[in-house]
């Protein structure tokens, strides 16, 4: 018990619930510019949260949109060029409007149109938070940043990756959110990690989605995007572990993890958050 | 006993369980052109009513399709001008052919892409029933129209609001299906509510156009928009109802109102409607 | 017991154990280009298998990322030109790469467009498997082919229809998995039937759509089109058998469904596939 207290962090799990409750109470409209294959799923999830969600691609409205929204939410998972630049142009709206912003650069690394769009949204619009996978991210390094020219090869160990994610987060200005067995989230100063989570999440598709679009709530009502990120991912996870629990595999926890985000007891989400700073 | 007879209308609600005796019968053939969000679910629960399901959207098979359809359902969530261009020439078809035609005007009032596309499909095609929310119904009144002159902030009370969604009915030519805590539908002359429904019914994507599929399928065996409306929704609604009785939160929800759908008793339903006329 | 051996192949079982044992310590990238409705559920469905969707459509990316596919996936299901050209473009380019092709003309038959796009495929791309119900099947014979003018309307028996899909096969030199109640696949010189299913897959969109990823799965495992798709069909079909015990209708149908395709064991697919060969 006096174990428990210094590995995870109180002051975290205590803002994991109150965010929790924020999103709640505020129920924030959550902008998705998304792809096809987790848009029912993600917008589920954050109905289950608490959050509003809507999505709205066309280049003749995202602005107006993102305009009436509390976060916009970016994924290139199935992306064209005319997506990417839809998502620009909400981007640029929401950083004039001080709508917080977050990436989900789906697939960074496997092709050249996605590192490229990833990237060239990294760069003209301001994003908040980036969620992906450790090769997703270390993918978003540009091509002569100390990040990229390490290499992902040289990448042997844990700590190396983590020392590696927090210099790209200070080159790119953002907050990066790793997530993986363990979540690790750096703004190139603090550190997290969020020990939450089940290894079913991954015999689901969309849980990376939906773990960004559960950021994007949090974002909406938090502004510390690191604090935003390591609590939204700790309830995710949270809510992970539970749903394991009733399932009896991918199907019945793909719907138990949609009754189990919408109730939780923002108590227990205190109690059995495990962030690390 | 006695009062529920006074409260509800036996007559509609024995139109409910032939109605949907019918559409187990014919299995008509629903074409939508609808949101990427909802087209799973909705196809899904066109099955679970016993109607055949089928998108297309291209602009150069539209008019092939509707010509095979029992009614067809044009649904803006994710719109683009381009998709709105396909749902006005499917739409003008299905009017040569006496196919109905049946809009769900998302997010119409939120964005002018909207509320000009759902005015302009409204305008080219000859719509037999419109199903949305109250502020979404109240977006289509036209600038010069008495329904929109007096504005959506005068409409104080519940009468008020029936008020002018009858006028807007009358002035549009058309069934409007005001879905609700209650729901109100209205061609100009006649009146129905539906007090079938539950909660929980909010707390999933997609089940306004759940709703609206529905009358998609009912419309197909069933000539009077009006109550193809009513009937359907108040078994859309008790559906809502039963599920929800079974589930533990909006995951278990989803999948019990498919399963109910499905299995519902035509004679269940004719008891347990709550049309009022 | 002896019957039983009698009907079904043992072989063929035992080569169906082998290819799902296969994926699942494999699991191979299966690339689909597929219709928005099935999305999110084939991902599933592939997730479920053991295999890794991906989902990628854009004609800048797919050459690409098919370059690091076990196998191809297209699906007319919401087709437009456009995304008929990204599927021509990557199926080249797997063709190139020797990675394998598998086609589901989903409403081929129906309109022009689609019967055109799935035959135009058919030609520029050589294809492994085409899996489709028997109408979009027979659709695909040419104007002056002889399986095309005997018609639709002549098919008036189970024997003829074989008849009819082995000379379609050997025409256009490729094996075609016809599915229905019974399973017919066949390369033109070999037939087999596969006996598995549940009529309750009919109450589920896409379950024609997961049959075909199945196949993907497995012929990125399994060198010979015609085993891949007899053995995943069984696989798909006994799981189909397995989840309607346990559902109470098409909403738990499918969730079980998925559970189901993750838990089987390898062994009692072996001893419960119903393939003839």
């Amino acid at each position: 018990m006096g174990r428990k207290k210094t590995m995870f962090d109180q002051d975290m799990a205590r803002k994991a619930a109150e965010n929790l409750r924020r999103v709640r109470e505020k129920r924030p409209l959550v902008h998705s510019i998304t792809n096809y294959v987790v848009m029912n799923f993600t917008a589920n999830v954050l109905l289950a949260c608490g959050a509003s969600p809507v999505m709205a691609h066309a280049a003749e409205e995202v602005e107006e949109m993102v305009s009436l929204a509390g976060s916009l939410v970016l994924n290139i998972g199935t992306l064209t060029p005319a997506w990417v630049e839809a998502m620009r142009k909400a981007g640029e709206k929401a950083n004039a409007l001080h709508v917080p912003v977050i990436l989900d650069p789906v697939g960074a690394g496997a092709t050249r149109l996605r590192t490229d769009s990833a990237r060239q949204l990294i760069e003209e619009v301001s994003i908040q938070v980036i969620r992906g996978n450790a090769s997703e991210i270390l993918s978003l390094a540009g091509e002569k940043s100390g990040s990229r020219t390490k290499g992902v090869d040289s990448v042997h160990t844990v700590d190396q990756a983590a020392e590696t994610v927090i210099g790209l987060a200070k080159e790119l200005g953002t907050t990066l959110a790793v997530t993986g067995a363990a979540d690790l989230i750096t703004d190139g100063e603090r550190v997290c990690r969020v020990m939450n989570g089940h290894e079913m999440m991954r015999s689901v598709t969309g849980t990376g989605c939906a773990a960004t679009v559960i950021i994007g709530a949090f974002l909406a009502v938090c502004s510390d995007p690191l604090e935003a990120a390591a609590t939204g991912l700790s309830y995710f996870g949270f809510a992970g572990e539970k749903a394991a629990a009733k399932a009896s595999g991918p199907g019945s926890f793909q719907v138990a993890l949609l009754d189990v985000l919408h109730g939780m007891k923002e108590e227990e989400l205190r109690s059995r958050a495990k962030i690390q700073v």
